[in-house]
């Protein structure tokens, strides 16, 4: 690739300080781990980054905090303690980013403002993820995943009508916020090859939501009309939605005309194409239960595979309903190598890679133990001092 | 803020020629234009992109098309025309970055494959979609949002124990698709200052569903488990999950025991902290059906906006599950400007604005009709040749 003719990573030579913990914040320097920046996390002594103890574990160590964690290297500092914040700070003196998602205020008590930050350390970036922002009127709110996704208009909105609220186990919540938060970490890169100045990268949990919710709130507020609990059902589509095979679910898609007359040959129910209740795309949406009945009364009848094969042959739009382990082997994650097998003292484990792929990021190691690295970082943030 | 201390936007001065259409690309270019990038939709004759017909309309102005695509322009060529490519090839000749989301091969097909395009456009930064990379098994594979919700996990994780298959209405597999492209596009520009080369970002939707199932993948690979569908509950916190009051649902979450004991007090419960069911996290989620019960049976009695009231005044976890409207009138959104109301052809309509908020993005305008800015582009285009 063009990218990678000089040998180098996209972030390579950045020094990331790393206070976040849990999920969110991890799963963005996770990201600037994977495009070669050096990301020291700094922990708090004893117990560390609070995900090491989440279940399940192997061999001790929490899978939760390897699956976010890997290529990173670890200290544990105590900011209250002063031999402690000379480390701290001589690190920052050096460091090129300064991450952290604790609540609101945190880190401004333990004397670190971004005013005074930016002050002593003028090309440093400051990334933050919070609930609701670093100030405002639901700042001091707990800003868990749940949270979240129930005031950014998710959970109002999965499931069949009618449903109780139902949660994403995807955090999508905090997933999305790391992602914004690592994005806007490397455009302040970007612009600090312009400006010289480091900036602030504050981000909100509920605007990453609501950035996600863009095609809704826009509909939502010039209709006054809100969307309805469809379960898989698209509200302007027919049919696109879940059905079960003999052994298993599967999606089918068929957003026209053609492609329904193509479904309508797979299921042998040709003259369904020319139904009077069926001949076009807004004729199936007014009449799509009787259409499921009918289509699923077929497929229920067969297996899956044979479904996704004789629908494949056609080109009409369908899928399996994978489990996690499905996906895992899934033949273009292998082909893209998007699963990595790491040795770490547990025992081999499978991380994700990053979707940007080989042109921008490279191999990873282990998920570190808590101060693992102490000596390197001491050594590091001396030379800066 | 010092990130605007220059007056600019973090992508002024950076041309982005916009072949996307519907949801995935559009939401990625949306990005770009927030920082001040210059973003030229290229559309088809005629149609336009897509999602210029799809339902609801106010004034002939397609709802789901404006969420997405405020601050950019359009012009309408046909790439398979002389004139027309020799158009599109002046603005490449001046671009910074393209950006397609089309089936694999389709822009090759037209005679712009990478290697040809990277020869003669040494600097442009290439970016696409599909929905399982550019090339590889399942490349010809259909890529609707609802296929790699599917394919990707999620649909078998959401829901409560024994589902049929939910979709997520939030276009997740589109959304976190279009972010990593933005991301990598921004990557690939900050890439370039060193280099001084353009490079190839190369999204599949299914590998940012996999990079989005991190936790979920680490874990059951290692253990073998898939995870259980568990509607709003956490596998390992008890309780953490929705509580019908007696006007609407709210999220609770109790997840160590001081917590727990003030939610006893709360709900005038305070034997429950004690009780040998529920002594601590581990017992609770043994116990967690009769637990709910307990909790649910006080919470049913009174008014939601009570409890969030006196659930907060003990810094209890606890979130109302909010409408799509609810989220827009929220305060959070209100006091950081994420809703923001363009004027239109089609009257006032309101977009979401950036998560990186004001550092980095500036104001927008109305989405384009179709070939609105030719004159312009066509100047610009011809400037370049």
């Amino acid at each position: 690739m063009a990218a990678t003719l000089d040998g180098g990573l996209t972030l390579d030579g950045i020094l990331v300080v790393d206070l976040t913990h849990v999920l969110a914040g991890p799963f963005a320097t996770m990201h600037l781990a994977q495009m070669g920046a050096r990301v020291i996390k700094v922990e708090q002594p004893g117990r560390g980054d609070e995900a090491r103890g989440f279940a399940p574990f192997r061999d001790g160590q929490s899978l939760y905090f390897a699956s976010v964690n890997a290529g990173k290297e670890s200290i544990a500092l105590d900011l209250r303690v002063a031999a402690d914040r000379l480390v701290f700070e001589g690190l920052l003196a050096r460091a090129d980013v300064l991450a952290e998602n604790f609540r609101p205020g945190t880190l401004a008590g333990l004397g670190y403002e971004w005013p005074e930050l930016h002050h002593r350390y003028p090309r440093l970036i400051y990334g933050s993820i919070t609930g609701f922002g670093s100030e405002g009127p639901d700042a001091d709110r707990a800003a868990y995943d749940i949270v979240l996704q129930a005031m950014g208009g998710l959970m109002s909105m999965l499931g069949p009508a009618g449903s109780a609220p139902i949660r994403s186990p995807m955090q999508i919540a905090d997933l999305t916020a790391g992602l914004y938060l690592a994005h806007g970490i490397v455009a302040a890169l970007y612009q600090r090859e312009r400006t010289k100045q480091g900036s602030r990268v504050d981000i909100s949990m509920l605007d990453c939501q609501a950035a996600f919710m863009c095609t809704h709130l826009t509909t939502a507020l010039a209709t006054g009309a809100l969307p309805e609990r469809t379960a898989t059902r698209h509200p302007w589509i027919a049919p696109y939605e879940a059905f079960a095979a003999s052994d298993g679910w599967l999606i089918v898609g068929a957003p026209n005309d053609q492609l329904f007359a193509r479904l309508c040959e797979v299921i042998e129910q040709s003259q369904l194409a020319d139904a009077p209740l069926f001949r076009t795309n807004e004729l199936r949406v007014k009449h799509r239960d009787e259409l499921a009945a009918l289509i699923g009364a077929v497929l229920r009848g067969r297996p899956l595979a044979e479904w996704i094969l004789r629908l494949d042959a056609q080109g009409v739009p369908c899928a399996p309903v994978q489990s996690v382990m499905e996906l895992a082997r899934n033949s273009s994650i292998v082909h893209r190598a998007m699963l990595r097998k790491l040795p770490t003292p547990a025992g081999p484990l499978h991380v994700v890679g990053s979707p940007l792929g080989a042109g921008f990021c490279g191999e990873s190691s282990a998920p570190p133990g808590l101060d693992r690295d102490r000596a390197a970082i001491l050594a590091l943030a001396a030379a800066a001092g």
